[in-house]
């Protein structure tokens, strides 16, 4: 941290915890500069960072004073996205991977990662699961569980099913390596190269690799950081484009945080079974809601078999293990067969330490404990964000989860913010890698899930100082 | 098993613990009618199901006659493949998810299995790795671990190319979902849809699924069960088309169990690096050689980084397990790219328990308890060929892996025997399922990797007599 830095966050902690209040004036910069023996130039670029964040103001001919309402309480939320309805060849490049790269670095602060901390699941126990699930292992099931996939958890997955109302029959379950290759898999088994995905804008950039995979165009639809997708702008876009699929997270959606309303959920399920197109459902985040209920999946509605729902333990179980699955509707025999010839199967001694997690009992006390810690990440985060981030930030309020989708002033260029984070050992998530929407060039997702970190604090103060310092004066 | 099916495999019996000798003449079929109260006609057809398998042999006005030669010591191998030479669209179809449905049932006899016993594997000890190290795991390598992988795991995959005499840098391997996750992502890495591959006569049926997949056009090269692909063969292609890249498995191939001499190997490698195309090895089975020391694979003439070496430990250590890995050569950092974008990562449990078991040495000693096995089960496996199937039959000499090719007169269906057998919880792998070469429907591939089965010399009699009675008179 320069000596220009060093200031304003020690001016920042003053206002902070009321030392200085709404109002206040702040001591001249010639008098600043001889109080704390820093040249005036010094001085004067503090004050400058510190009216950046919105914490103080410059009045003519008088001086720097307190913002009247100081800290804002709470922060605007982003408008509703408004792509430019063209299906496009997707090119994620090499950004993905840059960013992939630095968050699997542990020297990395992982704002910028999509993953959440490991230590929040009960990996001792799992460990435990594995070694006595295998120990006793039957040696022929290494091959009977290849297919159709361990019998007991998929049980488990339709008994979960079961509780929210929903009847999945266990055939329909297909075991895949994470959440990751059951979306691959269900994209191919419904599209043909050249055809044409809905997805959500933004959305989660594993989706638009896939495309870019298939040699599928994304056409990216307008979609509210507070109720997903819009379903009316789907509709008009059937109206006028044969349409292959819709990839859509309607739950805690990746990386905007929004949850779309029950209504829509159905509304959305009804039009594409009108058409008989395949919604594609990312729902690996439902457990980790904060409302008083788990949100049901859109596939609830789905009387067609053409919901190919997503699940996946590797966000609120067994980070590593790589176990997700696939409800796959009328094409779950498809996927499985696709999945046979790609990868065969899952681990076999991650599915069995699965089961006998499940088999185990307090799967569901883990959950609570893991979703009562992350919603109190998100407050860290929030407030994180409207301390540090510059005047005119907006940021969605996300109910389950662990991404904020936020965006900054547009003259914040999300991309180099990016990089010169990376430079100070934090990975952030840019727009970019979301959307092909000019105006994400100026978001960022955030990761709250490693808010425990004790890094994490002063990570947020330094994107934010980084961020206002491209804010223009 | 019928009547005269019993009375034939008793007289079989007496020829070969020499009771009955070459050229003693067997009981007319009256007397041993009487003799054995058994009607006429039983005796009659047992003496034509003796005939067929060619024990015994018909002398005109004379009577039945155990053969000169008796029992053939060695069955002749297989003469060399000859495909047609054109590129074709590859459609497997559902046969090999019919084979697979009924290997992963118990109650079946795996003859047509692509697993081997998993009896065959240090299964106890990696389980308690699994346990022990995933209870210290340090949970921040739950996310570390994803790219570029369990760094242990790389170092030892490393030292063994090393002990190989080969030096292969770590940044060259990367960990993939078992085998069959690496030779696919491989093709990708070096092919676009439409592009001709060139692959064995026959190949790997999985080769042909992946083809299929990527739209890709196969393009059979004559194979000769003794010395595997003819390299002229592939030089006389390339003059006259076009070539994206090259699957070929140097070292007990599957189906054929053919390996390749070096010389051979070498040349493949320096004609494909003159015309810059890269050669996919699969070499999963390398670890099972029969011989006084490990075959060399391909990669080990490349001095272009063309050759893409795949290895898993599926089939010598860790069945089920899922780990396998790639030694890229110049195509490593796509071939890793893909892997995150489609399955993230193997397992971390899996590679961290195969890493610790490989720490805690013992591996070669449980390689060589595996062999010595293997090489007792294809005597155990060779000799019931010869002794229960028809005159006519050829076989491989495979000199490592566990898979002996069989090749029938042309009179037996593959595919209706192949029917038969799954009737009699017998599940076989037709020769239709590893090449479109019309020869190949009389042929089968059979695995020994479970003659330790009880059921396994029971289940070769029943496939024998099954073959023998499609056999003309």
């Amino acid at each position: 941290m320069t000596l220009y830095e060093r200031c304003a966050d020690d001016i920042a902690e003053l206002i902070r915890n009321g030392t200085l209040r709404p109002g206040d004036k702040l001591p001249s910069v010639r008098d600043a500069s001889l109080a704390r023996g820093l040249s005036r130039s010094t001085i004067f670029q503090a004050y400058y960072r510190l009216e950046a964040m919105g914490l103080i103001e410059a009045r003519a001919r008088s001086g720097y004073y307190v913002k009247s309402g100081g800290l804002p309480i709470t922060c605007p939320e982003p408008g509703d996205s408004n792509p430019d309805g063209m299906a496009k060849d997707v090119d994620v490049g090499q950004m993905v991977f840059q960013l992939i790269g630095a968050l699997s670095r542990r020297d990395f602060v992982p704002l910028g990662s999509a993953f959440l901390s490991p230590s929040l699941c009960p990996l001792a126990r799992l460990a435990r699961h594995l070694g006595s699930a295998m120990r006793d292992f039957d040696p022929w099931r290494l091959i009977e569980d290849l297919a159709p996939g361990n019998e007991s958890l998929r049980r488990h997955i339709v008994l979960r099913y079961g509780m929210d109302g929903m009847v999945v029959p266990p055939t329909e379950v297909v075991l895949t390596n994470g959440g990751m290759e059951g979306l691959n898999l269900s994209l191919q088994a419904v599209t043909q190269p050249g055809d044409v995905v809905l997805v959500e804008s933004p959305t989660f950039y594993a989706a638009l690799q896939a495309l870019d995979r298939l040699k599928l165009r994304a056409l990216e639809v307008a979609t509210s950081p507070a109720w997903g997708i819009d379903v009316d702008a789907v509709a008009q876009v059937l109206k006028r484009q044969r349409v292959a699929a819709c990839w859509v997270m309607p739950n805690f959606q990746n990386p905007l945080g929004s949850s779309m309303p029950d209504e829509r959920k159905k509304a959305l399920v009804a039009l594409l079974a009108e058409h008989e197109i395949p919604l594609i459902e990312d729902d690996v985040y439902a457990e980790l809601y904060f409302g008083p209920r788990k949100p049901l999946p859109a596939k609830a509605w789905d009387t067609q078999g053409l919901v190919i729902h997503c699940g996946s333990f590797s966000k609120c179980l067994a980070p590593g293990y790589r176990v997700g699955w696939v409800a796959g509707g009328r094409f779950a025999a498809r996927i499985e067969q696709m999945r046979l010839m790609y990868t065969l199967s899952p681990a076999i001694p991650s599915e069995a330490a699965i089961a006998a997690y499940l088999d185990g009992g307090g799967y569901d006390r883990h959950l609570r404990r893991m979703r009562a810690a992350l919603l109190r990440y998100r407050s860290i985060a929030m407030e994180a964000v409207r301390l540090h981030f510059p005047v005119g930030t907006s940021m969605t309020a996300p109910q389950g989860g662990y991404f904020l989708w936020v965006e900054m002033p547009g003259s914040v260029d999300a991309a180099r913010l990016h990089a010169l984070a990376r430079e100070r050992g934090i990975s952030l998530a840019p727009g970019a890698l979301f959307s092909s929407d000019p105006r994400s060039a100026h978001c960022l997702r955030l990761n709250y899930g490693h808010a425990c970190d004790p890094r994490f604090a002063r990570a947020m103060q330094t994107v934010g100082r980084l961020a206002a310092d491209m804010v223009p004066c």
